[in-house]
């Protein structure tokens, strides 16, 4: 008997929020020739320019990218978080982390039930390491667990990975360069303004990471 | 020192969808001193007037609810589910059981942020015993492992619950009759007819509980 053998590719959803991190994990897993399926959501953040930054940089990548809305949860986030709220006071000095709570749970969870309709076994999202102190739902021991219970809770093998979660973020930069990511596409502001505003949290976030590459920061910051 | 104690209740979120399960929870916790908050969800269900019922059911229990609309998870669910899309012929025989995947896991994640947006620390949901078998999501070890997950990924202490994970749904309707639910304001079924059609999976349960637990059925069923 003679087989013929068709490789199929592995397809994995990649939760894309239009940053640097979570479109190296896009690119990353392009290069290691998943199937590439990007899932960003609206959930009421003000710098939903975050969703046309993802689908330029799918576009880009040549990968389908789905835009899920749940922007009625801004009715939960609102007073919570000031990346929903603009009442709410954004601090940019690192003395409260501006969390929006579970929503990267929310997040997953979508993303496993868009696994299961495409016939897809693994999510990768944009956990890095340089993250870890700061926010809960982008530590190992969290997505583990969601792993867990997203097996439990879907009887399948699903794994969820977090495959920067061992870099820094300048880290991240270094092989997002090596990857060609086109970094001028990423958003990170958590504004909305025609460029990046240099001074919220993840602005200088960004700045630094770059900057501890010393990769060129092609952003264009407001000052 | 005279002190004054003032009685804070507990607050909780029940997940509550206007079928008899998650109702009964809503009048179990609150019959047991919670400040309840229902959330209920749209999700692209055919089904919709289940948001109707669970509303009615919270004006009726004087609790507040939140109704969260993730109908764009339509997209996601379309094809895989006979529950929100007309074309997936809906089986009644059992044969398959008729699941959104993850869907659940999804709900809740949603009411973890809801919970940490009012100060609330359990979550309840209406899985029960008799789903057990059929629905991966309504068992214990999922929300168990779920709950860890809740708690890595807010770094808190929240608590998932299923009061009612020990009862058949026999049982359940039984409870809910000794604390006073309105069953006739909940809803069950999978259509979304003016009364409930009888024959989906979901209206053969309803009435298979009424039946075992011997308390009379005030649905209208269509035949």
């Amino acid at each position: 008997m003679v087989g013929i053998a068709i490789a199929r590719k592995k397809k994995c959803i990649v939760v894309l929020s239009g940053g640097p991190d979570s479109v190296t994990v896009a690119y990353w897993a392009k290069k290691r020739g998943y199937e590439v399926y990007a899932l960003t959501f609206r959930y009421g953040q003000i710098a939903d320019k975050e969703v046309k930054h993802a689908t330029m940089i799918s576009q880009s990548l040549g990968i389908p990218i789905k835009v899920i809305d749940l922007s009625s949860l801004k009715d939960v986030f609102v007073g919570v978080t000031s990346l929903c709220d603009r009442n709410i006071k954004m601090t940019s000095d690192f003395s409260q982390p501006i969390i929006v709570p579970f929503r990267n749970a929310i997040f997953l969870s979508a993303a496993v039930a868009y696994a299961i309709s495409v016939g897809a076994i693994e999510i990768l999202y944009g956990a890095q390491g340089s993250d870890e102190a700061f926010y809960p739902d982008c530590r190992t021991k969290f997505y583990k667990a969601f792993e867990k219970a997203a097996r439990l809770g879907t009887d399948t093998n699903i794994s969820i990975k977090a495959p920067l979660s061992k870099l820094t973020k300048a880290e991240v930069i270094k092989l997002g360069a090596k990857l060609g990511v086109p970094f001028h596409l990423t958003w990170s502001c958590y504004l909305d303004m025609d460029k990046h505003c240099g001074k919220c949290e993840s602005c200088i976030n960004r700045r630094k990471a770059f900057r501890e590459a010393a990769i060129p920061d092609p952003t264009e910051y407001a000052e």
